[in-house]
């Protein structure tokens, strides 16, 4: 028996269902399953994918039998129709979709009115009665199919109507009369002989197989390509053909057509939501020349088709367990639905409708997990620009950090300090901001950069924050200098009003309102379904008390990263960091840390207690220490202003001295440099007073009856004798701290695994560490060779353009490279220590698709940002179930 | 039966032999084999390193039976000998050495005289003849077993001698009298006493026993537990401990004692070689205070002895099969042998004792090349100072890369070119150099450096351009603007004259006269030997026609990296460069990049002639573009100054454009920068430009006859999507090339593996590489999260101090990490690519460790700088002979 390629769907019964979506095509599929659902949809064929992929197989050729099959259902169409393709009197008007088994911008939509020709046009103005309509029908269908089909371009005929309108003196195509459209018709014709030498086939049946082997070859268009090859999409899937009788909701009062959803996508609320336009044609009601009326209006206008839509909507809701988008059309009073799918649906609205659906025991607990999308939460955590609002947006920059915030500008992080003292609410300007700036950073609304992408230092930090942040927006210049900046024609001067919005990257002029978040009921009790279901812990990433408190109230479980450096840049610490670092000898260092010990141990109180009972991870000292000097270039240009203006020597002296010092210790590639634990190597001095700092306050609170639970990191290990090392050092003085104090304390040291070395040879490393956490964003930068802070304004742009790369690897995890790497970690490190504890705190920690892998390759638990923890708590649930599907 | 513990030597019979080493030293081993070779040996015990390490692993215990053991050997040894341990009339005087497996320093060398004290002293007398002898030896064994064994500080003893010497007034040992050394004995027994509260033990046989538990205390001594580990040697292997009769070679003018090498050690020739004294201790020859006689005198001395010498040193030598080096002493006329140790030998010697070996029959070929450190042969290519010249050194750096240097001094690059230019020889002296300096250093003789490393800029290109360099000379202090150097009170100007050592690191005032390298017909010899052996292929690193010739002379087999960014500092070259970089739009640079075509394709047509025949890897431009530009500072300096001085607006403004420009393009990390295949992405023109240059120098050179093989390597490829994406474009240019040029020719294009996500997806990258070239510079400095031009003068010096590293892994490569991630690569590549070419082009191409490495891990070639091809070559042939050792 040879193959089915083709499948009827009609007369309430179909041979295909929703099952078959990967021979069917997505609607093809559905176009068979509501006909058995007895749903009235317009009877018509499918031809599947198969048909399509051995069509690229055999260049262009149909499999043996298509045709003939295509032949014997088009006659069975007409039977049910009771009307003839190509038939004079009583012609059969057809359409031609494509349909894949996912919907796919960039392939061919729809040809309308095929079957209608100089002969069939007199049928069809006897059969509907209508002139006009059936010309232009006519016209509509010569327009698109030679685009569409002959390859002309659509221009040229709307050239020809311009020229018509010109002739006339009309504005709108409605104002042509029947007659016009009868020669446009003519014209068209002609135009299409003269561009393609072929007139337009005025053969029914040639028409359908032209039309078909246009949908075919869709499927390998340019824009079609690379949506798959951006989506990660099968070139090998093939589309299907949908060949379907055409309705018309342009037949008069008793007709029309419109769009629905079983739900309000919005707010999710349960109620029949959507919009029709009588007399209309579907793009009618896109188009937005008539203002569609609401759905319940059909109530009064047609009340029994509208009980009927009720009745078709719930039937359809409740055989696809999930909100679904309608599309329908009235001819002469009856109703056809011409396409249900699933409803796109805001963040809110998904939370409210999978949890409306589990109450409704449409849908299980676990399915309710998977409708929402965890990526969606952004939105539903950060305060919001109120989307009534009239604004006017000045720039466009990345969408950094999500949120909005409203303010003055200042342009310096001590300004941005200084005004949130005194109360006033302020947005820092920058071209780009560095460690120096966390202190404005802090104090600001939010953020806005001339410079640098979406992992910039403003990016991260703002993230880490949870501060709204709009990055690289290139098209502000500023000034330091006048207090100033301009974009086009418009100057923004300090104090003026400024408002940001980081969902959207949006910069506007003035003051706008902004609304809270709520989180939702909805959002508590699937969140706590999420957490019943997921295997990974989740974390947070957090320096200060501050953000530990936010995080736990969003879940956090602990501490994955506590980085100590962002204590050292405070405006009283800084200056005896920097004692600390050009100390001359060991006693002047050991005085300066003196002095900056019992800082970090109110840091660290602070902190342990936030997170009362739960772990706390703490890395020790991780940049180089000539991040916290004063840069090169501006001592460069004082010391060359004095010896110009001939000023004092000593004072030049002292400028040179301290030039050169900051020279000996500046790196080509600070990056690659002497940080993290070459620091605890070199200078062991740093790490034992954190350490002494860490044990003092943890003993501390004890005693006052807190629970502690710190756990000490050493940053950027790549060889298991630097762990070895400074390992020893943390216990000495644990040991010192505790014998002080009386009493012991429970702690762990463990290690940051950040480089491919420590993955390789993460086997020794464990027998030294008593846990891991992966740093993927070092480990990224080294394992890719990029550096992050430069990748944005550089090649990324033209990789990600060119497909290089498919996502920003900063943002995404790289699976196949970096990943491979924690995956080998993983198991090297759990089979030198059994049950070692390992987790990840790069930005990673808070991104879907990486915690799905997290999951996957056996990670105890991921640590970001506050405002990801809800992410990333249902992105580990998802994972877990998804994991379980595939039988894992 | 119980396990043997001791094993006798002497009578012309052992109980151990040398193949015995692990279990009775090398020392104690060798003896056993001399003795039954029928030589005279002292005769004595051996006690084995099981019982020392019985001894450690039972807290200070030996094993049962021991002690009884060694009773009867001493017994033995007694009989033997006809004299009594601790006989008051006959007294066997004993010495006990230590002796592990292979030489350690570190451990206890030798106690002598044991047996001594106050009663047998007075039978030494009697046996001797020689009172002054005999309290001389006495005093000696206190200060010695005082000291080693009984842990007391030898200074106390010098002290009391300085007492004494004072009270006399007298200025040497030896013009003690007899009753001054026995009152010495005294007043060292009574120190003793106080010091330790302890007698000095009269007991013959407790000062054994207590000697023996020194022996094998020594053992872990921290001096020796760092030697093993600097060296890889296991801790548990322990040590032998050897007693052994003495023998005097200060009795009288009918004793003597000397050593000797089988042959020159220094030239090779084969000729008895040596040294003695008459009535002198071993140490006498050591310390230098009488001049030893050559060997030969003592043919005519004592021609009975010497007779038997030379048939001994033949016998050993034969039976060894290598150069022996001897220890002997002569005690009332008869000869008795004390070592027999393989000998130290230079280079040159190691190279014709080898050669000669083979022709003697005495070793095959393969033992010959065997017997040659690849790692020696630096010495033998480079001129080098004359060892008999008068040096006056004023400083010491590293020797950066080896040979001598002798100039005027100059201190800027373009000085370096106009002085050579003129026909002068000029060193050049910079605090660091930069790829600007490049065509300076060409110019100079060596160059000196007052920063950086073995790894550093100025190190790496000396060695690859064969000259010589002494590096990070940190005593020196430049002062570029007096156009002079200081080193602690010398002033050196420009014009004076210095001379360098690079195999030393010596700073040498003044010109000294150096001598060619010459390379023996042995060295032709013993390559061609090596060739034969050896599986992997040797190619080089060369960026010009000169190096290219020099390395082909030196056995390349190819080209194996042409840096072409090298060939963009020229100095008529860097304004079109830059004119190309800082280009407004495109077709700007296109301008630009047609000026630099020709003088491209006039490199490559000189390399390719220089390496007619042979394959030559050509790597498009690798470095960021930033790297061509201005240093920022510099600008700044120049902006600021003009600014202050109120200088010309129009001025100010352009060379405030031209720093924007720079800084834009500025990077914080370069070495993950904007580099490599990322230029191929998002600037194609350059690398088309460079392989129109390729391809137009091969069709015309083929056209003229010669044989061209171009590779074109792409550097940086992290992801295959870098590499299928610039391959395209050289395939196009190259098609486009030999379409107009109407020809075909052979060509391949590959790529550099230098980065951790190219070894872990080496499967992809290799469905498109037709040769990976790993890239071992910047695998390490990703896979260890180094920074090569920082690493040294930061953390390397404490990581190496303080053992966490056991090498620069710049220098050698790193194994474990990097090296497992070339055999993934190596192995992923090939199960892709069935017979992938693979070679490597870092550093690490020319160091012996690594070239074994690459053998093992199965790579085709490495590639080197020139003058390390032959150290490649030798230690490929090591590689292929010690690999099929284990059987591999």
């Amino acid at each position: 028996m040879s193959k089915k390629y083709v499948y009827f769907f009609g007369e309430g019964k179909a041979e295909g269902n929703t099952g078959m979506k990967n021979l069917l095509g997505g609607k093809g599929a559905d176009l068979a399953e509501m006909t058995n659902l007895g749903i009235p949809v317009p009877p018509g064929f499918t031809i599947t994918t198969e048909a399509c992929i051995y069509y690229y197989q055999h260049k262009g050729k149909y499999p043996r039998g298509m045709k003939e099959e295509i032949d014997r259902n088009l006659k069975r169409l007409e039977k049910t129709m009771g009307a003839g393709f190509g038939d004079r009197y009583n012609p059969l008007l057809v359409s031609v979709r494509s349909g894949a088994r996912v919907s796919m911008p960039g392939m061919m939509d729809t040809i309308l009115n095929l079957g209608l020709n100089d002969e069939t046009i007199k049928g069809l103005i006897k059969a509907m009665g209508h002139e006009r309509f059936a010309w232009d029908a006519y016209r509509r269908l010569i327009q698109m199919f030679a685009h569409v089909v002959m390859g002309m371009e659509s221009s040229e005929f709307e050239e020809i109507i311009e020229e018509k309108k010109k002739e006339l003196g009309i504005r709108l195509d409605t104002e042509f009369k029947t007659p016009v459209l009868k020669d446009l018709v003519e014209r068209f014709k002609k135009r299409v002989k003269k561009r393609t030498k072929k007139d337009f086939p005025q053969d029914p049946r040639r028409q359908l197989f032209m039309a078909i082997d246009a949908v075919f070859g869709s499927w390998n268009t340019q824009r079609a390509i690379t949506y798959r090859n951006l989506n990660n999409l099968s070139h090998t899937w093939g589309t299907a053909a949908n060949v379907q009788t055409m309705v018309f909701g342009n037949m008069g009062w008793d007709s029309g057509t419109g769009v629905a959803f079983t739900r309000d996508p919005a707010t999710g609320e349960k109620k029949f939501f959507g919009e029709y336009l009588l007399n209309a044609q579907g793009e009618d009601v896109v188009a937005g020349i008539r203002t569609p009326k609401k759905i319940s209006q059909l109530a009064r206008e047609m009340p029994r088709v509208y009980r009927e839509l009720v009745r078709i909507y719930k039937k359809l809701e409740r055989h696809y367990r999930d909100i679904q988008d309608l599309e329908f059309t009235i001819q002469n009073k009856k109703l056809f639905l011409l396409q249900t799918r699933t409803g796109k649906r805001t963040a809110q609205a998904a939370l409210k409708i999978a949890v409306d659906m589990v109450k409704e025991k449409l849908i299980s607990r676990k399915e309710a997990i998977l409708r929402v999308e965890p990526s969606q939460f952004d939105q539903l955590l950060h305060r919001r620009i109120d989307p009534k609002a009239r604004i006017k947006v000045i720039a466009k920059g990345l969408a950094a950090s999500p949120g909005a915030a409203v303010g003055e500008v200042v342009f310096t992080a001590d300004h941005a300090q200084e005004e949130a003292e005194k109360g006033r609410k302020v947005v820092l300007v920058r071209n780009e901001t560095s460690p120096e700036d966390i202190h404005g950073m802090a104090a600001a609304q939010g953020i806005l950069t001339s410079r640098g992408g979406l992992t910039s230092h403003a990016a991260v930090v703002a993230r880490g924050m949870g501060k709204c942040c709009v990055a690289g927006c290139e098209a502000i210049d500023v000034d330091y200098d006048r207090k100033r900046f301009v974009v086009g024609n418009i100057v923004v001067r300090e104090g003026d009003y400024l408002s940001l919005n980081g969902n959207t990257g949006e910069v506007i002029l003035g003051r706008v309102h902004t609304i809270e978040p709520t989180l939702s009921k909805e959002f508590q009790v699937l969140m706590k379904w999420a957490d019943e279901t997921r295997r990974l812990g989740v974390r947070t990433n957090a320096d200060t008390p501050k953000d530990a408190k936010k995080a736990r109230e969003f879940g956090a479980e602990g501490i994955g990263l506590t980085r100590t450096e962002h204590m050292f840049f405070g405006e009283k610490r800084l200056p005896i960091v920097r004692e600390m670092i050009l100390a001359r000898d060991e006693r002047t260092r050991e005085k300066a840390l003196k002095k900056l010990l019992p800082m970090q141990r109110e840091d660290f109180r602070g902190i342990f207690k936030a997170m009362e009972g739960l772990p706390v991870t703490i890395r020790l000292l991780d940049p180089p220490l000539h991040e916290f000097l004063p840069k090169v270039e501006e001592l460069l240009v004082e010391i060359t202003t004095l010896k110009v203006k001939k000023g004092s020597k000593k004072k030049i002296a002292q400028k040179e001295k301290l030039l050169n010092k900051i020279e000996a210790l500046r790196e080509m590639n600070p990056m690659l440099g002497h940080r993290g634990c070459r620091l605890g190597v070199t200078t062991p001095e740093i790490y034992r007073m954190q350490a002494q700092a860490i044990f003092e306050a943890a003993c501390e609170l004890t005693k006052e009856g807190y629970k502690v639970i710190p756990e000490v990191m050493i940053p950027l290990v790549g060889h298991v004798n630097e762990l070895k090392l400074t390992k020893e050092d943390v216990h000495r003085v644990a040991d010192e701290v505790m014998k002080r104090k009386k009493m012991r304390i429970n702690y762990s040291v463990g290690t940051m695994i950040e480089l491919p070395r420590a993955c390789i040879t993460a086997d020794e490393i464990a027998k030294e560490a008593e846990f891991f956490s992966f740093g993927t964003n070092d480990l990224t930068q080294t394992v890719f060779g990029f550096s992050r802070d430069d990748i944005e304004g550089k090649f990324l742009p033209a990789y990600l353009e060119k497909n290089v790369l498919d996502n920003n690897p900063f943002e995404v995890l790289d699976q196949k490279g970096v990943g491979e790497l924690i995956e080998m970690a993983v198991k090297k490190g759990r089979r030198a220590r059994k049950g070692l504890k390992i987790g990840i705190c790069g930005e990673h920690g808070g991104e879907p698709e990486s915690v799905k892998f997290c999951h996957r390759v056996g990670l105890d638990y991921v640590s970001c940002s506050p405002y990801r923890v809800p992410i990333a708590r249902l992105a580990a649930a998802h994972a877990a179930l998804k994991s379980k599907k595939v039988g894992k």
